[in-house]
């Protein structure tokens, strides 16, 4: 079954790529995008998020037609987000929408695939920065070709931390956002830094360029690609509590090394947040 | 006077150049730098920000050997910081620290030139990503000999946002700056971004990608030479009260345009931050 895989990694990367190249097209005219708002005045979407998915979807339905899909827009649209045993492309079109309306330079295609739930590759394609990220699982990962490797740090007094304000305005979940951030800086920790998309704050973990990242709220689509490219990279993933990482909980913390990400779980308190999956929590 | 400034500014261009070969190379070199201390457990500095910033001072000094300089290593070492009428070269051979340590993608050489406490031109290097940020008063800002323009954005409700948690590991500093954080959050905003150097950050609003950027505890060797840049690209810089923007204050927002500015100064409650010209505040 294995050449299977790579033949669809392969049609993965070439699709991102593809659709790297109509998102940097977009964001090469000048005058207003039309911005559509999703949950909060600050989850935002645009007709180019839209169009690069259904063109994503439709170059791999093509080929795969038997495969099953989770596509952050078709979701939007009403379609479900259950992960079933089929083989499943777990697709963003637009990582960091809100950095694409504004031509903030981090925007990624994010493509991940899972067979019986589990991830086999992910794809994330940074596209103003034409840096191509891709893993296979037990095959390493890999940025524009060359092996990626994570810090490796272990002491989190050492470490550079990157996580994201998010797009929930909500007052209260906004002070607990910003609370974690505190007990992570006063213990203390080099820094934070935030670039506005899960899927490269994941890569920059893979790099080495980073110790840490974490968030609560991001989606399945956000993490699928990345979580093969930070795990191949010799990163853990894991969830909030220290536990183990869910795809569909809508919780992550990845890290170069276990001891990172377990202190990390130690600082943070996590708050309600839907899962992908409709199931509720324990 | 002016074609004196000219040849300064192309020496600058020259220096910041060589300046980020030296950076790259020593990201190139695997195994740990040796990192150390300064004001804080975050505020670190490597033999690398040493030694660039002496080459770039010889080879300036070499060739305008009347010229003043404040330089963030040789205050660090106990030279003053006082900014005369005599030409003077404002220069940080690494902004963004703490990112070279980690090898995260931004790490900036910043070189700014006043006469008679007027700053005349800018340069930023950044490095990592090769982007030659230029500006001379009244010429224009350039990246890569590309013209650059803020975004223009007025409204706030639509903004994003640079800021930065700073490397001040007091409690209540912290506090302070996540609580400002929070307040311009719930306006609400589109988001908050965080990469690292304030000359990057200034770029970046620069160039239209971010529409403010404000901090509380840089120095003036982070801010002369993007102040520049920033301001001939279309934007404005202020003081975090509104009020005239103080290159010794060690205060700064900068804006797509007065509007933003003077909103985000509306939300934000300074605290105490020692002048880098010793002048107690009023």
């Amino acid at each position: 079954m294995s050449d299977v895989w790579e033949e669809c990694m392969e049609h993965g990367v070439a699709a991102a790529r593809k659709a790297g190249q109509v998102v940097r097209e977009a964001l090469k005219h000048e005058g207003c995008m039309s911005v559509m708002l999703k949950s909060s005045p600050a989850d935002l979407v645009t007709e180019t998020d839209q169009k690069v998915e259904s063109m994503i979807m439709s170059s791999i339905k093509e080929k795969f037609p038997t495969h099953s899909f989770i596509g952050e827009e078709s979701v939007a649209a009403g379609e479900s987000s259950i992960l079933t045993d089929n083989p499943t492309w777990i697709i963003d079109p637009i990582d960091g929408t809100t950095n694409f309306v504004h031509r903030f330079p981090f925007v990624a295609v994010s493509i991940g695939f899972a067979v019986k739930k589990e991830l086999e590759f992910g794809v994330v394609y940074s596209c103003m920065e034409d840096k191509m990220y891709t893993a296979r699982k037990g095959k390493g990962a890999f940025c524009n070709g060359v092996p990626l490797k994570v810090s490796g740090q272990e002491d989190i007094t050492k470490s550079l931390i990157i996580t994201e304000l998010g797009s929930n305005r909500n007052p209260d979940t906004v002070k607990r956002v910003l609370a974690n951030m505190d007990r992570l800086l006063c213990i203390p920790i080099h820094g934070i830094r935030a670039v506005g998309t899960a899927a490269v704050n994941m890569c920059l973990v893979a790099t080495g360029g980073a110790d840490a990242y974490y968030e609560i709220g991001i989606h399945c689509w956000d993490m699928a690609a990345a979580a093969v490219i930070v795990t191949e990279a010799g990163g853990v993933v894991m969830d909030v509590t220290g536990g183990p990482f869910d795809l569909m909980s809508r919780r992550l913390i990845t890290a170069s090394s276990r001891a990172i990400g377990e202190r990390i779980a130690k600082e943070l308190q996590a708050f309600p947040c839907e899962r992908d999956d409709g199931k509720k929590d324990d």
